[in-house]
Protein backbone atom coordinates (compact mmCIF):
# COMPACT_ATOMS: atom_id res chain seq x y z
CA UNK A 1 0.00 0.00 0.00
CA UNK A 2 1.12 3.94 -1.11
CA UNK A 3 1.99 5.54 2.31
CA UNK A 4 0.99 8.98 1.36
CA UNK A 5 -3.00 8.97 0.27
CA UNK A 6 -4.68 11.95 -1.24
CA UNK A 7 -8.00 13.30 0.16
CA UNK A 8 -10.33 15.26 -2.28
CA UNK A 9 -11.71 18.86 -0.19
CA UNK A 10 -14.10 20.94 -1.80
CA UNK A 11 -14.47 24.33 -0.40
CA UNK A 12 -18.10 24.95 0.39
CA UNK A 13 -19.79 28.36 0.53
CA UNK A 14 -20.75 28.65 4.18
CA UNK A 15 -17.04 27.29 4.67
CA UNK A 16 -15.55 30.53 3.36
CA UNK A 17 -14.93 33.79 5.54
CA UNK A 18 -15.93 37.48 4.47
CA UNK A 19 -12.50 37.75 2.48
CA UNK A 20 -14.22 34.43 0.06
CA UNK A 21 -10.82 32.37 1.68
CA UNK A 22 -11.80 29.05 3.46
CA UNK A 23 -12.07 29.37 7.05
CA UNK A 24 -8.77 27.79 9.12
CA UNK A 25 -11.11 25.60 10.85
CA UNK A 26 -12.89 24.23 8.54
CA UNK A 27 -9.20 23.51 6.34
CA UNK A 28 -8.34 21.98 10.17
CA UNK A 29 -11.48 19.70 10.15
CA UNK A 30 -10.20 18.65 6.55
CA UNK A 31 -6.60 18.02 7.53
CA UNK A 32 -7.97 15.98 10.93
CA UNK A 33 -10.27 13.83 8.10
CA UNK A 34 -7.48 13.05 5.84
CA UNK A 35 -6.08 11.86 8.67
CA UNK A 36 -8.21 9.61 10.08
CA UNK A 37 -8.96 8.17 6.82
CA UNK A 38 -5.37 7.40 6.46
CA UNK A 39 -4.63 5.61 9.41
CA UNK A 40 -8.51 3.92 9.23
CA UNK A 41 -7.07 2.51 5.42
CA UNK A 42 -4.19 1.03 7.68
CA UNK A 43 -5.53 -0.19 10.46
CA UNK A 44 -4.93 2.30 12.95
CA UNK A 45 -8.33 4.36 12.94
CA UNK A 46 -10.12 5.16 15.28
CA UNK A 47 -12.79 2.06 14.72
CA UNK A 48 -9.90 -0.13 15.10
CA UNK A 49 -8.15 1.49 17.85
CA UNK A 50 -11.46 1.50 19.96
CA UNK A 51 -11.82 -2.41 20.31
CA UNK A 52 -8.18 -2.15 21.79
CA UNK A 53 -9.55 0.40 23.81
CA UNK A 54 -6.97 2.85 22.71
CA UNK A 55 -7.23 6.36 21.02
CA UNK A 56 -5.59 8.86 19.12
CA UNK A 57 -4.59 12.21 20.93
CA UNK A 58 -3.73 15.78 18.74
CA UNK A 59 -1.03 17.36 20.10
CA UNK A 60 0.28 19.93 18.27
CA UNK A 61 -1.30 21.40 14.81
CA UNK A 62 0.76 24.00 12.40
CA UNK A 63 -0.66 25.07 9.21
CA UNK A 64 1.31 27.01 7.40
CA UNK A 65 -0.02 28.60 3.78
CA UNK A 66 0.79 30.18 0.78
CA UNK A 67 -2.72 30.73 -0.53
CA UNK A 68 -5.63 29.93 1.27
CA UNK A 69 -8.50 27.68 -0.67
CA UNK A 70 -11.17 30.36 -1.77
CA UNK A 71 -15.01 29.39 -2.36
CA UNK A 72 -16.23 26.44 -4.34
CA UNK A 73 -12.21 25.39 -5.04
CA UNK A 74 -11.83 21.77 -5.30
CA UNK A 75 -8.31 21.02 -3.60
CA UNK A 76 -6.62 17.86 -2.28
CA UNK A 77 -4.74 17.13 1.18
CA UNK A 78 -1.99 14.41 0.87
CA UNK A 79 -0.71 13.13 4.06
CA UNK A 80 1.64 10.66 5.77
CA UNK A 81 3.44 9.81 8.34
CA UNK A 82 6.94 11.39 8.87
CA UNK A 83 8.57 9.25 12.08
CA UNK A 84 7.39 7.65 15.03
CA UNK A 85 8.95 7.94 18.27
CA UNK A 86 8.06 5.70 21.32
CA UNK A 87 5.31 8.16 23.12
CA UNK A 88 4.25 10.22 19.48
CA UNK A 89 4.14 10.24 15.70
CA UNK A 90 4.54 13.58 13.13
CA UNK A 91 2.33 13.38 10.73
CA UNK A 92 2.62 16.08 7.49
CA UNK A 93 -0.30 17.02 5.25
CA UNK A 94 0.29 19.51 1.64
CA UNK A 95 -2.36 21.16 0.94
CA UNK A 96 -2.89 21.47 -3.13
CA UNK A 97 -5.25 22.52 -5.70
CA UNK A 98 -6.81 20.55 -8.17
CA UNK A 99 -3.89 20.23 -10.14
CA UNK A 100 -1.53 19.26 -7.51
CA UNK A 101 0.07 22.75 -7.20
CA UNK A 102 1.01 23.16 -3.57
CA UNK A 103 -1.40 26.08 -1.34
CA UNK A 104 0.54 25.03 1.85
CA UNK A 105 1.59 22.57 4.19
CA UNK A 106 0.79 21.33 8.25
CA UNK A 107 2.45 19.23 10.52
CA UNK A 108 0.94 17.74 13.23
CA UNK A 109 1.84 15.48 16.42
CA UNK A 110 -0.58 12.53 17.90
CA UNK A 111 0.21 10.78 21.20
CA UNK A 112 -1.88 7.16 21.26
CA UNK A 113 -3.79 6.49 24.31
CA UNK A 114 -5.07 3.70 26.76
CA UNK A 115 -8.59 4.85 26.69
CA UNK A 116 -9.04 3.32 30.42
CA UNK A 117 -5.48 4.78 31.74
CA UNK A 118 -5.79 8.00 29.84
CA UNK A 119 -2.11 7.04 29.89
CA UNK A 120 0.16 7.12 26.56
CA UNK A 121 1.02 3.85 24.85
CA UNK A 122 4.01 3.03 23.39
CA UNK A 123 3.88 3.38 19.80
CA UNK A 124 6.89 1.47 18.70
CA UNK A 125 6.10 -1.82 20.54
CA UNK A 126 1.67 -1.70 19.98
CA UNK A 127 0.64 -3.94 16.91
CA UNK A 128 4.56 -5.64 17.00
CA UNK A 129 5.32 -1.63 15.66
CA UNK A 130 3.30 -1.90 12.54
CA UNK A 131 2.70 1.69 12.60
CA UNK A 132 6.58 2.04 11.13
CA UNK A 133 5.67 0.06 8.02
CA UNK A 134 4.05 3.55 7.17
CA UNK A 135 6.96 6.17 7.88
CA UNK A 136 7.57 7.89 4.18
CA UNK A 137 11.16 7.74 3.29
CA UNK A 138 13.14 11.07 3.46
CA UNK A 139 12.57 11.76 -0.70
CA UNK A 140 8.84 11.32 0.16
CA UNK A 141 8.87 13.98 3.11
CA UNK A 142 8.04 17.32 1.20
CA UNK A 143 6.68 19.47 4.04
CA UNK A 144 9.30 22.91 3.72
CA UNK A 145 7.79 24.65 7.02
CA UNK A 146 9.54 25.27 9.77
CA UNK A 147 8.85 23.05 12.88
CA UNK A 148 6.53 23.66 16.20
CA UNK A 149 7.86 26.35 17.96
CA UNK A 150 8.14 27.32 21.52
CA UNK A 151 5.21 29.19 23.82
CA UNK A 152 6.15 32.00 25.92
CA UNK A 153 4.05 33.89 27.94
CA UNK A 154 4.92 36.59 29.33
CA UNK A 155 2.45 39.77 29.59
CA UNK A 156 -0.67 38.07 27.86
CA UNK A 157 -3.98 40.03 28.83
CA UNK A 158 -7.03 38.43 28.96
CA UNK A 159 -9.01 39.49 26.35
CA UNK A 160 -12.55 37.23 26.67
CA UNK A 161 -14.24 34.66 28.58
CA UNK A 162 -16.61 32.57 27.10
CA UNK A 163 -19.14 29.51 28.22
CA UNK A 164 -19.11 26.34 26.84
CA UNK A 165 -22.15 24.53 24.97
CA UNK A 166 -23.15 22.04 23.18
CA UNK A 167 -22.15 23.08 19.64
CA UNK A 168 -18.72 23.27 20.93
CA UNK A 169 -18.34 19.15 22.00
CA UNK A 170 -17.47 16.17 20.33
CA UNK A 171 -18.31 13.16 20.35
CA UNK A 172 -15.69 12.38 23.20
CA UNK A 173 -17.54 14.94 25.68
CA UNK A 174 -14.93 17.04 25.20
CA UNK A 175 -14.44 20.46 23.50
CA UNK A 176 -13.91 19.64 19.87
CA UNK A 177 -10.29 20.43 18.60
CA UNK A 178 -11.27 22.87 15.86
CA UNK A 179 -13.58 24.89 18.13
CA UNK A 180 -10.69 26.53 19.97
CA UNK A 181 -9.14 27.62 16.94
CA UNK A 182 -12.66 29.68 16.10
CA UNK A 183 -12.62 31.21 19.31
CA UNK A 184 -9.06 31.89 19.40
CA UNK A 185 -9.46 33.33 15.71
CA UNK A 186 -12.16 35.55 16.72
CA UNK A 187 -10.26 37.80 18.96
CA UNK A 188 -9.13 39.23 15.79
CA UNK A 189 -10.54 42.82 14.28
CA UNK A 190 -11.63 42.35 11.03
CA UNK A 191 -8.63 44.14 9.36
CA UNK A 192 -6.61 41.60 10.81
CA UNK A 193 -8.52 38.92 9.51
CA UNK A 194 -8.81 40.46 5.89
CA UNK A 195 -5.31 39.91 5.74
CA UNK A 196 -5.56 36.66 6.17
CA UNK A 197 -3.10 34.00 8.44
CA UNK A 198 -0.06 33.11 7.06
CA UNK A 199 0.89 30.65 9.50
CA UNK A 200 -1.30 29.37 12.47
CA UNK A 201 0.39 26.90 15.12
CA UNK A 202 -1.92 25.15 18.17
CA UNK A 203 -0.43 23.12 20.72
CA UNK A 204 -3.27 21.31 22.99
CA UNK A 205 -2.28 20.76 26.90
CA UNK A 206 -5.27 19.53 28.69
CA UNK A 207 -9.03 18.74 28.06
CA UNK A 208 -11.94 20.85 28.46
CA UNK A 209 -15.53 19.80 28.87
CA UNK A 210 -18.98 21.67 28.00
CA UNK A 211 -19.75 24.18 30.63
CA UNK A 212 -15.92 24.63 31.50
CA UNK A 213 -15.77 28.74 31.20
CA UNK A 214 -12.94 29.47 28.64
CA UNK A 215 -10.30 32.31 29.12
CA UNK A 216 -8.69 33.70 26.19
CA UNK A 217 -4.88 35.99 27.17
CA UNK A 218 -3.68 37.68 24.07
CA UNK A 219 0.24 38.75 23.88
CA UNK A 220 0.92 40.77 21.07
CA UNK A 221 4.19 40.16 19.38
CA UNK A 222 4.46 41.96 16.57
CA UNK A 223 2.20 43.71 13.48
CA UNK A 224 1.62 40.57 12.20
CA UNK A 225 2.26 38.38 15.08
CA UNK A 226 0.12 37.18 18.22
CA UNK A 227 0.14 34.46 20.74
CA UNK A 228 -3.01 33.10 22.89
CA UNK A 229 -3.10 31.21 25.57
CA UNK A 230 -6.52 29.43 26.37
CA UNK A 231 -7.49 28.28 30.28
CA UNK A 232 -10.24 26.76 31.97
CA UNK A 233 -12.40 27.59 34.79
CA UNK A 234 -9.86 30.51 35.83
CA UNK A 235 -11.59 32.80 38.76
CA UNK A 236 -10.54 36.31 39.58
CA UNK A 237 -8.07 34.91 41.41
CA UNK A 238 -6.27 32.37 39.88
CA UNK A 239 -6.10 32.06 36.30
CA UNK A 240 -7.52 28.28 35.57
CA UNK A 241 -5.44 25.20 33.65
CA UNK A 242 -3.94 25.92 30.50
CA UNK A 243 -6.02 23.97 27.79
CA UNK A 244 -3.88 25.15 24.68
CA UNK A 245 -1.72 27.77 23.32
CA UNK A 246 -1.07 29.15 19.64
CA UNK A 247 0.64 31.45 17.87
CA UNK A 248 -0.96 33.81 14.69
CA UNK A 249 1.08 34.74 12.35
CA UNK A 250 -0.90 37.07 9.55
CA UNK A 251 -0.13 38.04 5.61
CA UNK B 1 -32.94 17.47 -17.16
CA UNK B 2 -34.92 15.48 -13.97
CA UNK B 3 -36.26 18.18 -11.38
CA UNK B 4 -34.77 16.14 -8.57
CA UNK B 5 -31.31 16.49 -7.78
CA UNK B 6 -29.49 13.93 -5.54
CA UNK B 7 -26.78 14.97 -3.57
CA UNK B 8 -24.52 12.23 -1.41
CA UNK B 9 -23.47 13.42 1.96
CA UNK B 10 -21.40 12.04 4.27
CA UNK B 11 -21.01 12.78 8.48
CA UNK B 12 -17.65 13.23 9.57
CA UNK B 13 -16.47 12.87 13.18
CA UNK B 14 -16.02 16.66 14.00
CA UNK B 15 -19.84 17.39 12.45
CA UNK B 16 -21.57 14.94 15.16
CA UNK B 17 -22.62 16.05 18.75
CA UNK B 18 -21.83 14.43 22.25
CA UNK B 19 -24.66 11.47 21.24
CA UNK B 20 -22.87 10.58 17.66
CA UNK B 21 -25.87 12.63 15.63
CA UNK B 22 -24.91 15.11 12.97
CA UNK B 23 -25.26 18.64 14.24
CA UNK B 24 -28.39 20.33 12.89
CA UNK B 25 -26.42 23.09 11.74
CA UNK B 26 -24.26 20.93 10.14
CA UNK B 27 -27.14 19.10 8.48
CA UNK B 28 -28.53 22.63 7.43
CA UNK B 29 -25.70 23.10 5.55
CA UNK B 30 -26.09 20.04 3.74
CA UNK B 31 -29.45 20.74 2.86
CA UNK B 32 -28.22 24.75 1.55
CA UNK B 33 -25.35 22.82 -0.74
CA UNK B 34 -27.63 20.23 -1.70
CA UNK B 35 -30.21 23.80 -2.77
CA UNK B 36 -27.58 25.47 -4.09
CA UNK B 37 -26.08 22.97 -6.33
CA UNK B 38 -29.23 22.28 -7.46
CA UNK B 39 -29.88 25.98 -8.48
CA UNK B 40 -26.65 26.21 -9.96
CA UNK B 41 -27.17 23.02 -12.43
CA UNK B 42 -30.34 24.65 -13.57
CA UNK B 43 -28.70 28.44 -14.28
CA UNK B 44 -30.47 29.87 -11.59
CA UNK B 45 -27.16 29.58 -9.00
CA UNK B 46 -25.75 32.52 -7.03
CA UNK B 47 -22.71 32.36 -9.64
CA UNK B 48 -25.13 33.19 -12.68
CA UNK B 49 -27.38 35.40 -10.41
CA UNK B 50 -24.88 37.66 -9.95
CA UNK B 51 -24.16 38.62 -13.07
CA UNK B 52 -27.84 39.94 -13.24
CA UNK B 53 -27.47 41.53 -9.93
CA UNK B 54 -29.85 39.23 -7.85
CA UNK B 55 -29.44 36.92 -4.96
CA UNK B 56 -31.43 33.91 -3.24
CA UNK B 57 -32.61 35.08 -0.11
CA UNK B 58 -33.71 31.99 3.01
CA UNK B 59 -36.11 33.04 4.53
CA UNK B 60 -37.78 29.77 6.14
CA UNK B 61 -36.42 26.47 7.03
CA UNK B 62 -38.11 23.58 8.67
CA UNK B 63 -36.30 20.16 9.00
CA UNK B 64 -38.10 17.13 11.17
CA UNK B 65 -36.15 14.10 11.44
CA UNK B 66 -37.42 10.75 12.15
CA UNK B 67 -33.64 9.45 12.78
CA UNK B 68 -30.56 11.74 12.91
CA UNK B 69 -27.49 10.88 10.69
CA UNK B 70 -24.64 9.42 12.80
CA UNK B 71 -21.02 9.67 12.49
CA UNK B 72 -19.51 8.23 9.68
CA UNK B 73 -22.56 7.51 8.09
CA UNK B 74 -23.47 8.10 3.78
CA UNK B 75 -26.57 9.69 3.14
CA UNK B 76 -28.24 11.66 0.54
CA UNK B 77 -30.23 14.69 0.00
CA UNK B 78 -32.64 14.97 -2.57
CA UNK B 79 -34.02 18.21 -3.43
CA UNK B 80 -36.51 19.75 -5.32
CA UNK B 81 -38.71 23.06 -5.93
CA UNK B 82 -42.53 22.36 -5.24
CA UNK B 83 -43.78 25.75 -6.46
CA UNK B 84 -43.38 29.95 -7.36
CA UNK B 85 -45.48 32.50 -6.56
CA UNK B 86 -44.06 36.06 -7.25
CA UNK B 87 -42.12 36.45 -4.42
CA UNK B 88 -41.28 33.45 -2.85
CA UNK B 89 -40.45 29.65 -3.98
CA UNK B 90 -41.00 26.65 -1.99
CA UNK B 91 -38.14 24.51 -1.89
CA UNK B 92 -38.07 20.91 -0.39
CA UNK B 93 -35.92 18.28 0.64
CA UNK B 94 -35.28 14.67 1.56
CA UNK B 95 -33.05 13.16 3.58
CA UNK B 96 -32.14 10.05 3.40
CA UNK B 97 -30.18 6.85 4.33
CA UNK B 98 -27.22 5.41 1.47
CA UNK B 99 -30.36 2.91 -0.15
CA UNK B 100 -32.84 5.64 0.04
CA UNK B 101 -34.29 4.95 2.89
CA UNK B 102 -36.36 8.19 4.39
CA UNK B 103 -34.49 9.20 7.69
CA UNK B 104 -36.26 13.10 7.56
CA UNK B 105 -37.26 15.72 5.38
CA UNK B 106 -36.84 19.68 5.26
CA UNK B 107 -39.22 22.50 3.50
CA UNK B 108 -37.85 25.65 2.57
CA UNK B 109 -39.00 29.44 1.89
CA UNK B 110 -36.73 31.48 -0.09
CA UNK B 111 -36.91 35.03 -2.07
CA UNK B 112 -35.03 36.70 -4.77
CA UNK B 113 -33.64 40.01 -4.09
CA UNK B 114 -32.26 42.77 -6.28
CA UNK B 115 -28.13 43.39 -5.14
CA UNK B 116 -28.45 46.96 -5.39
CA UNK B 117 -31.81 47.75 -3.80
CA UNK B 118 -32.55 44.55 -1.54
CA UNK B 119 -35.96 44.64 -2.90
CA UNK B 120 -37.87 40.84 -3.54
CA UNK B 121 -37.71 40.40 -7.33
CA UNK B 122 -41.06 39.07 -9.27
CA UNK B 123 -39.82 35.08 -10.05
CA UNK B 124 -42.65 34.62 -12.21
CA UNK B 125 -41.19 37.16 -14.55
CA UNK B 126 -37.26 36.97 -13.84
CA UNK B 127 -35.33 34.93 -16.94
CA UNK B 128 -38.91 34.94 -18.51
CA UNK B 129 -40.46 32.58 -15.69
CA UNK B 130 -37.83 29.89 -16.49
CA UNK B 131 -38.22 28.91 -12.64
CA UNK B 132 -41.29 27.53 -13.63
CA UNK B 133 -39.80 24.44 -15.58
CA UNK B 134 -38.39 23.29 -12.53
CA UNK B 135 -41.45 22.53 -10.84
CA UNK B 136 -41.88 19.10 -9.74
CA UNK B 137 -45.40 17.35 -10.24
CA UNK B 138 -47.55 16.33 -7.12
CA UNK B 139 -47.07 13.06 -7.24
CA UNK B 140 -42.98 13.84 -7.01
CA UNK B 141 -43.44 16.44 -4.12
CA UNK B 142 -43.22 13.72 -1.27
CA UNK B 143 -42.31 15.83 1.87
CA UNK B 144 -44.79 14.22 4.63
CA UNK B 145 -44.00 16.95 7.17
CA UNK B 146 -46.11 19.86 8.68
CA UNK B 147 -45.78 23.33 6.53
CA UNK B 148 -43.58 26.22 8.46
CA UNK B 149 -46.10 27.23 11.57
CA UNK B 150 -46.88 30.76 13.37
CA UNK B 151 -44.57 32.15 15.62
CA UNK B 152 -46.28 33.92 18.64
CA UNK B 153 -44.09 35.49 21.64
CA UNK B 154 -45.96 36.94 24.88
CA UNK B 155 -43.46 35.98 27.58
CA UNK B 156 -40.24 35.06 26.31
CA UNK B 157 -37.54 35.75 28.92
CA UNK B 158 -33.87 36.92 27.53
CA UNK B 159 -31.85 34.11 28.80
CA UNK B 160 -28.19 34.83 27.15
CA UNK B 161 -26.36 37.86 24.92
CA UNK B 162 -23.74 37.32 22.74
CA UNK B 163 -21.32 39.17 20.90
CA UNK B 164 -20.96 38.23 16.86
CA UNK B 165 -17.13 37.96 15.42
CA UNK B 166 -15.15 36.48 12.50
CA UNK B 167 -16.05 32.74 12.65
CA UNK B 168 -19.94 34.26 12.90
CA UNK B 169 -19.38 35.94 9.05
CA UNK B 170 -20.31 35.02 5.92
CA UNK B 171 -19.04 35.61 2.43
CA UNK B 172 -21.80 38.54 2.52
CA UNK B 173 -20.30 40.07 5.70
CA UNK B 174 -23.53 38.57 7.23
CA UNK B 175 -23.86 36.88 10.32
CA UNK B 176 -24.30 33.27 8.56
CA UNK B 177 -28.33 31.20 8.81
CA UNK B 178 -26.37 28.25 9.76
CA UNK B 179 -24.58 30.33 13.22
CA UNK B 180 -28.02 30.95 14.35
CA UNK B 181 -29.19 27.59 14.45
CA UNK B 182 -26.02 26.54 16.48
CA UNK B 183 -26.72 29.63 19.02
CA UNK B 184 -30.02 29.11 19.33
CA UNK B 185 -29.35 25.22 19.90
CA UNK B 186 -26.47 26.31 22.72
CA UNK B 187 -29.43 27.35 25.08
CA UNK B 188 -30.38 24.22 25.49
CA UNK B 189 -29.34 21.43 28.08
CA UNK B 190 -27.61 18.43 28.09
CA UNK B 191 -30.42 16.36 29.48
CA UNK B 192 -32.73 17.95 26.32
CA UNK B 193 -30.46 17.76 23.78
CA UNK B 194 -29.57 13.90 24.61
CA UNK B 195 -33.03 13.59 23.43
CA UNK B 196 -32.14 14.80 20.20
CA UNK B 197 -34.54 17.37 17.90
CA UNK B 198 -37.32 15.67 16.20
CA UNK B 199 -38.33 19.47 14.72
CA UNK B 200 -36.56 22.39 13.90
CA UNK B 201 -38.17 26.03 12.41
CA UNK B 202 -36.76 29.16 12.07
CA UNK B 203 -37.83 32.04 10.45
CA UNK B 204 -35.43 34.43 9.01
CA UNK B 205 -36.31 38.26 9.69
CA UNK B 206 -33.63 40.98 9.40
CA UNK B 207 -29.60 40.05 8.51
CA UNK B 208 -27.22 40.98 11.24
CA UNK B 209 -23.77 42.18 11.11
CA UNK B 210 -20.24 40.79 12.49
CA UNK B 211 -19.97 43.13 15.58
CA UNK B 212 -23.60 43.37 16.44
CA UNK B 213 -24.90 41.68 19.93
CA UNK B 214 -27.21 39.19 19.52
CA UNK B 215 -29.85 38.39 22.24
CA UNK B 216 -31.70 35.32 22.94
CA UNK B 217 -35.47 35.47 24.14
CA UNK B 218 -36.44 31.63 25.62
CA UNK B 219 -40.40 30.72 25.51
CA UNK B 220 -41.14 27.33 26.54
CA UNK B 221 -44.29 25.70 24.62
CA UNK B 222 -43.86 22.25 26.69
CA UNK B 223 -41.53 19.88 28.31
CA UNK B 224 -40.51 19.11 24.69
CA UNK B 225 -40.67 22.02 22.75
CA UNK B 226 -39.57 25.91 23.20
CA UNK B 227 -39.29 28.97 21.18
CA UNK B 228 -36.50 31.25 20.76
CA UNK B 229 -36.42 34.84 19.14
CA UNK B 230 -33.35 36.79 18.34
CA UNK B 231 -32.65 40.10 18.57
CA UNK B 232 -29.91 42.65 17.17
CA UNK B 233 -28.37 44.92 19.43
CA UNK B 234 -30.85 45.37 22.22
CA UNK B 235 -30.29 47.70 25.23
CA UNK B 236 -31.50 47.19 28.68
CA UNK B 237 -34.45 49.95 27.84
CA UNK B 238 -35.51 48.44 24.29
CA UNK B 239 -35.53 45.21 22.77
CA UNK B 240 -33.50 45.33 19.28
CA UNK B 241 -34.76 44.46 15.73
CA UNK B 242 -36.04 40.82 15.54
CA UNK B 243 -33.45 39.00 13.87
CA UNK B 244 -34.68 35.55 13.29
CA UNK B 245 -37.28 32.96 15.52
CA UNK B 246 -37.21 29.42 16.36
CA UNK B 247 -38.79 26.65 17.03
CA UNK B 248 -37.48 23.48 18.79
CA UNK B 249 -39.08 20.05 19.13
CA UNK B 250 -37.48 17.20 20.93
CA UNK B 251 -38.13 13.96 21.07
Amino acid sequence: MNKIDTHPIYIEPFHVDFTGRVFLGVLGNHLLNAAGNHSQKRGWGIGALNETRHTWVLSRLSIEMMEMPRNYQHCQIRTWVESVMKLFTNRNFAVEDADGRPLGYARSVWAMIDLETRRPCDLLTLYDGDILNYVVSEEENVCPIEGHGRFRFRDAQLVRTIGTYYSDVDINGHINSIKYIEHILDLFTREQMERGIRRFEIAYKAESYMGDTLSFYLQPVSDTEADVEVRKNSTPDTPGEVVCQAKVRFN
